[in-house]
């Protein structure tokens, strides 16, 4: 080829989880695979009333260049919410971006040289993974029980740049860490000098009572705190936010301004138009609802079908179930057997950083029916089954 | 600070030209420094229409995740547009991006290493610097005349990863390269195996005739080609798109999905649905006639105003005249003048990646009336008049 490229691009792969959402994607299959929001969930009439609001009212502003921070108001109104959920912050630390995605490109970017060490929960999020990757960092898994990272193992990641974790109903494996686990966390994080990277993007979606405060309340001065309007709005319209310290924040927008100059100023005014007058507090609920029926569906399901020997927690929050099957057997090798019976799951191995459990796997409870639910966890059973014999 | 930067971090600056627009944003000011697009120009009803129609029409699709390539029918677009100007590319190379500036990093990404050395016309476009400096490049300015990059003088450039050529109406001297001029630098390109980097935001404003074939339609294996919607409809959208050859694409892609996973559905349908039928070859005449007429009310100033001893050419299309002044006058002394006297520029120092012409500055003259274009330019002129005493 006419080009050379540079080391980092031998770092980046097609996401192994595409690449196994195609094979499934066959007529017929249930796929429980996606980490799609449920579409029924979209606020479509509230859309289109504010993107004609917008478009009437302030169509200028809408369409041209804006500021690298993002829209004012809706810096204002984010900096208000985590303000209520326990942080303390001022609109003048969020910075607006292209989906959540970009804020931990960006953070990366900022913060990972090439052999720097990256601490992350195990298993852990993919897409940070795929977002950390190009800037070359050495993974450290950080050992975890059901109630995230161990902190009295934190010191594997001594003079790690960072601590990513995602304390609410995280992707994958739906756990959310308890405020116990929170304080002794960021004490110890603390205390060996490690930043944390928070990640939220599913902390609305709690089904009995809202988790803890975030991590980054109990230190503030060494987090860095991400969040999304992707699970309670629409993804599509790729909006997220990323709260730094202001020490930091001058270099994470410089950063920004390089990466894409700003986030649509257009979307940015749609969603402010729809959140502005307390819209989430009537819709998020019935998010909650729906997901919740479906996490029983899911469960009744596993109760009901999964053969012995298999483990799995149930989540109080979030999209996903995180199965444990029994010692011995290989998530990935399964999957088309699966998929013949009919159904679709993500192996659990490409949420490691590295010493991946094969006998894990995700499944997603909220882009499917209940009744298809309950047909594909009892296929993905019988295909157990049939494999165990 | 508890944050340990990243290396990269310290060649991120904030913007000269964002610092310098912060001064001159007093009222009453008229700033000819800008570097946005005439509001005046944006189609809003054409928007308004369409942004209801994907919402009445496709909401669940324009509102969820989408592919990282972008939207198929947009594509498709922008090859059967590109393959008109003498393109000869597949949808299949087509990436959307998150405006062009996002192409720009990506670019950068997947192709520049610490170190690595990267060639630039001289002057060059500001935000490429920035999108590329993240990833230590050691920039190379080709020796330039008012044609565009010497060919003769490629050499220095020789074992660089790739030459960054803006050849339509370039920001910010305003020139365009002719045919021969192309042809010349695309065949010693191509000689000295040397790959080409073509951003092309102004082409389509042209106001006596198009501009010749785009570079990469000379050497196809050895270009990638970044557009832009910015500047023919709206820039808040944030939509552009970058083409490469087939062997580069997947890590461009690969790049992408790890910047933000896709640019906005939304925001993809609602452009596609504006220009499908035809919409910009009735659109764009207009904004090619008003920043025709705003371009001779410039150069009409200038000639009426400037002293002697300044020296211009007329641009035949986009959005900036370049004005190199007497020898030893340093533009950035000026300003504060010229701010003093009613009017803001910037100075040409800001485009130069080495060995700034400091007696350089832009004007931009599709922002504000033709009157106040008038009344601009004569205040610089009288400006250079005060401090050459």
């Amino acid at each position: 080829m006419t080009f050379q490229q540079a080391k980092r691009a031998e770092r980046m792969n097609p996401s192994i989880i595409r690449e196994i959402l195609k094979v499934t994607e066959k007529p017929g299959i249930i796929s429980l695979a996606g980490g799609l929001p449920s579409p029924d969930t979209f606020p479509v009439q509230a859309m289109r009333e504010a993107a004609e609001r917008v478009l009437r009212d302030n169509p200028r502003e809408a369409l041209q260049y804006a500021a690298s921070e993002g829209y004012g108001p809706l810096r204002e109104w984010v900096a208000a919410q985590l303000n209520a959920q326990g942080l303390n912050v001022e609109a003048a630390q969020v910075l607006i971006t292209t989906g959540s995605q970009q804020g931990l490109d960006l953070v990366g970017k900022i913060l990972i040289d090439a052999g720097s060490r990256v601490a992350v929960e195990s298993p852990t999020y993919l897409g940070a993974l795929q977002a950390f990757n190009p800037y070359e960092p050495q993974f450290v898994s950080v050992p975890c029980d059901d109630n995230g990272p161990l902190p009295e193992q934190l010191d594997v990641a001594r003079g790690a740049r960072f601590l990513y974790a995602l304390p609410n109903f995280q992707n994958p494996s739906g756990r959310c860490m308890n405020a116990a686990r929170r304080d002794a966390l960021m004490a110890r994080a603390q205390e060996i000098g490690l930043p944390v990277v928070e990640d939220n993007p599913y902390g609305d979606l709690w089904f009995d009572e809202p988790p803890p405060a975030p991590l980054s309340s109990r230190w503030a001065d060494g987090s860095v705190y991400l969040g999304s309007f992707s699970k309670v709005l629409a993804p599509g319209l790729r909006l997220g936010y990323v709260v730094a310290p202001k020490p930091l924040y001058p270099k994470l927008l410089q950063a920004k301004q390089a990466a894409d100059l700003h986030t649509p100023s257009f979307n940015q005014r749609v969603v402010h138009e729809v959140i502005r007058d307390g819209f989430l507090q009537q819709h998020v609920p019935t998010i909650r609802a729906k997901y919740k029926s479906q996490r029983d569906a899911m469960r009744a399901a596993l109760e009901a079908h999964m053969p012995a020997g298999c483990r799995w927690n149930t989540p109080v929050g979030g999209m996903f179930f995180w199965i444990e099957l029994p010692e011995g057997v290989d998530a990935m090798a399964l999957l088309p057997h699966a998929v013949e019976n009919g159904m679709a799951f993500v192996p659990g191995s490409a949420f490691y950083a590295d010493h991946p459990k094969l006998n894990t796997l995700r499944l997603s409870f909220v882009t499917v029916s209940e009744e298809r639910i309950e047909q594909g966890v009892k296929a993905l059973a019988q295909t157990l089954k049939e494999q165990q014999r």
